[in-house]
């Protein structure tokens, strides 16, 4: 299949890589050209609407809203070289607002979008282990298939409203920062009880939850191992965001979403927004007067 | 082993059932005597310190801390028939503090205590798979590893302290309670965008937690299933205020805790603190205009 | 002067009325052109470009961002009519983003643009009691402060940045979504245990507070009147998400403007979206099982 | 009048210096003698009993519920030596359910308990100022009035059940913690745009709240001015426990308390516990990148 591949981030650059290995023609476009030379065998656009230009799919897996507006909407955005019949996979966590946008603004030229947002880290994507959250037009849905299995081991389809799956992923990384905040506190709590964070994660994990999430992100908190990020702690801030807006226009009063924004803030403010969003969990242990602020001075003004 | 306990509820009674089956030989009391009736071959006591007469071990499995603190340590309790050299296993999930004072007291009587708390609800019981966190003299738990191996599948010793046990324990329930509160706030975003929380569970649970916890819970809320209560809403309100004050007495903030409790606490005025506390989910239902309020009527003074 | 005045509603009509009689000559634009024929003696316009053209200064008063991004940014819209040199004030509680952006748009144009939103509700608005909190260019608020003084009771000028204006607004408008909210908490337990709201206010804010905003908000609570309106409570829910806004925009969390939020959209969600914003206190009551849900019946979808 | 008076802190010694001077008969006990001796022209007592044997009136002003029932319970207390007949007037800010335990346990000895605790700080206290709020039976309040006279300017009588009392001033210390915590966040929120707090508060106290309460805290906090102590923190972080208990115990969720709580031990948890409780409001700076931290070293334990 002819693809067009927006955004070659730590997520997007294993996922057009196994797009290609699966053998579709790929067109790709990125800011920063030369990641797109990590890729070999891959069309190298100029720009975003080149990317678009003649493909049957064209997918975006970008840092966050304003990304997509900026490539997909914008004078000179894939959008206005996307042909009249294909399909735009979006892949990137987006607000439900800017899902049904993308919807209606494809459907006034012909073309249909698929919202198809994912579950997994960068070495799942690289193991094409990603899980696929899929809502749009049936057919269109159908039309993305062949690549949605190339890059992940199953795709859910939950309607086809593009914005449920926004809503859909946006309540489980909503469910994941929960989590991750929840283990911060129980933490901190065991900490002062002389009771080791990793001694109490394999009891009440390894023996209650039993989850592979807790798993992963409570050792990550328990060693304090939040660099490299795999998935960044601003971005967990935006998602958290985008939960609350989802929310407040349905009018769903969301206390630990709000909880955990504030947490974001509290760790993005000590300068924490490029770790790992499992960082998070220190913020309560700050709080509860165990780890020193790493600040590096007092800022004044902001 | 001679055995007096104390406790036969929806827990206590299947615990019991289990030691009996084992073979030893048990003394037992009930505030209720008529539950010990569905006991067959054990002795029946006429009061907790009958039960504690004799016995090597003595097991309490009560409501919560002030049960305890009626039927071991006041006027006629357990404690005063105890013999020398004998170890409790207190085996509710209690506070840090009475913990701490009935090591404390049964240091002054020379005897022993070990703060046993159990993971599992009623079937687990049953089915002699709870886990059992164990803290306490290494004597101590040597005594009673094999009631506990007659009643759980394994035992995690925490430490010497039977407060860290408590904590542990607590620390346990309150990320349970924390997983459920932020399904029922996921569960009630995706009711409003048109998606069933089943399915919602069935993504995330399924593709990325994949933890039998969510399942198990997330299944309650989603049929809202409620009743019969594996394990009380108001005892998880107890348990909370329990976690709470273990974070107060050494300064850790809770927020996702406090959070919790305001939540129990709305679920208990709506007349709903025998419901399940999986039922915790249905207050942010609620609070989004999703399910009406089932109050029979306003309640004026309390 | 020659005064170009967009947005007549319950503040925007009295405030347009007395500039009028204090003898400026008006240019006059609304929605719904009917509201303009309760003020004699202005010119109508037909669109928010015509009320601008010719006018020294542009005041607008509207309900939200989207409305002032309406009348003023949008094809046809007031910053086309405005003349060169000339000075809009904007007196709608603004977002700091957009007040900033305003800002530029009109220095490109060369106009200015001054932030002037107001404390106060229409009875104060009726009596020129405003108490206006403005920043910007030094000449272009002097421009303004023969208009301001026909409003208002005094301007307090905070800086030359028109967003800090809109901050010190919000702000404001923050601690009296706090002291409502707090007063609802206050107020349901005073209930539990048999005291009269309207005897805890007149203790605490009478011998205590004595501030008039608890007198005034707390009679309205304890006496449940929240018809008519004189703050919407879905217009405090946008203030407290611009707040929170700013605060995100600086890395500064705000627990107590989350708390407020998802309170504003429990009310929103039992339909009290255009009572008195004082109904917020109304949250906590029905939280308490004190009053009566309201809602007409449970809503399945949203 | 003869009058037993237990407890001289900054509080108790001006307080009793005002009966003294109304020509009362003082019988004084400190735990701490040494204070006693800054009182001319009074019995100093050697223990409670001492203090309350003969008097018409008991009064005790105490620092929390725990010293009350080892002053006045606890074997050798105060109640052993009250006459039959009189009144023990409980001036301590307690827990509604001490409060009623008090009043129990006098009634049975055939004496009369009254609560009434007081608002205003040390200052008030010296200038007999205070408000006092009282609740208890008719004859045993009117007993105390010439007492209330000479310490306060004004009695607030609230119920004849003493619990009422202490709900009437606990709900007023709460509306106090609330009111601090929301001028943190505002003030964080205000600096980060460039404004000083002083200049905020000025605006929006000045001209909108306008309350003595707001203007004195808010400007402790501008000026970071926390000693010495008016109030303790670690006293409003006991009131604001009692105010949490005194909703569970009626099922009354108070957000905005379970917020102020874990507040307060994050300011504990710093080691701000015996600054004013002002320096709540530093918490939200902190939080916001503003104030560094000042912990001395990071704690491991505890």
């Amino acid at each position: 299949m002819r693809v067009g591949f927006i955004g070659l981030g730590s997520m997007g650059l294993p996922m057009a890589d196994n797009l290609r290995r699966a053998g579709h023609e790929l067109c790709v476009y990125n800011r920063t050209r030369a990641r797109a030379s990590e890729l070999s065998g891959v069309r190298v656009a100029g720009s975003p609407r080149e990317a678009a230009t003649g493909a049957e799919v064209l997918i975006t897996m970008l840092a966050d809203d304003t990304a997509v507006e900026e490539m997909v909407l914008a004078p000179d955005g894939a959008i206005e070289g996307l042909p009249r019949g294909a399909v735009h996979a979006g892949m990137t966590t987006l607000g439900h607002n800017l899902a049904a946008r993308l919807a209606a603004e494809h459907g006034r030229r012909g073309q249909q979008y698929v919202g198809a947002p994912v579950f997994g880290r960068p070495d799942a994507a690289r193991a094409a282990k990603l899980w696929i959250v899929a809502a749009g037009p049936a057919a269109a849905l159908e039309r993305c298939r062949p690549l949605f299995d190339a890059m992940g081991q199953g795709v859910e389809v939950v309607g086809e409203d593009p914005a449920q799956a926004a809503v859909v992923k946006l309540a489980g990384n909503f469910l994941l920062a929960a989590a991750i905040e929840a283990m911060g506190e129980a933490f901190a709590l065991a900490r002062k009880y002389g009771i080791e964070p990793a001694r109490l994660l394999e009891i009440v994990n390894g023996r209650v939850l039993r989850s592979p999430v807790y798993e992963n992100y409570g050792r990550l908190i328990a060693e304090g191992r939040f660099e490299p990020p795999g998935f960044r702690l601003r971005h967990g801030l935006k998602d958290v965001r985008l939960v609350l807006e989802a929310g407040e226009d349905r009018a769903v009063p969301l206390p630990t979403a709000s909880l955990a924004r504030d947490r974001f803030l509290a760790a993005v403010a000590r300068g924490w927004g490029d770790l790992d969003w499992a960082a998070l969990a220190r913020v309560a242990a700050v709080a509860a007067g165990l780890d020193r602020e790493t600040l590096p001075a007092p800022a004044t003004a902001r």
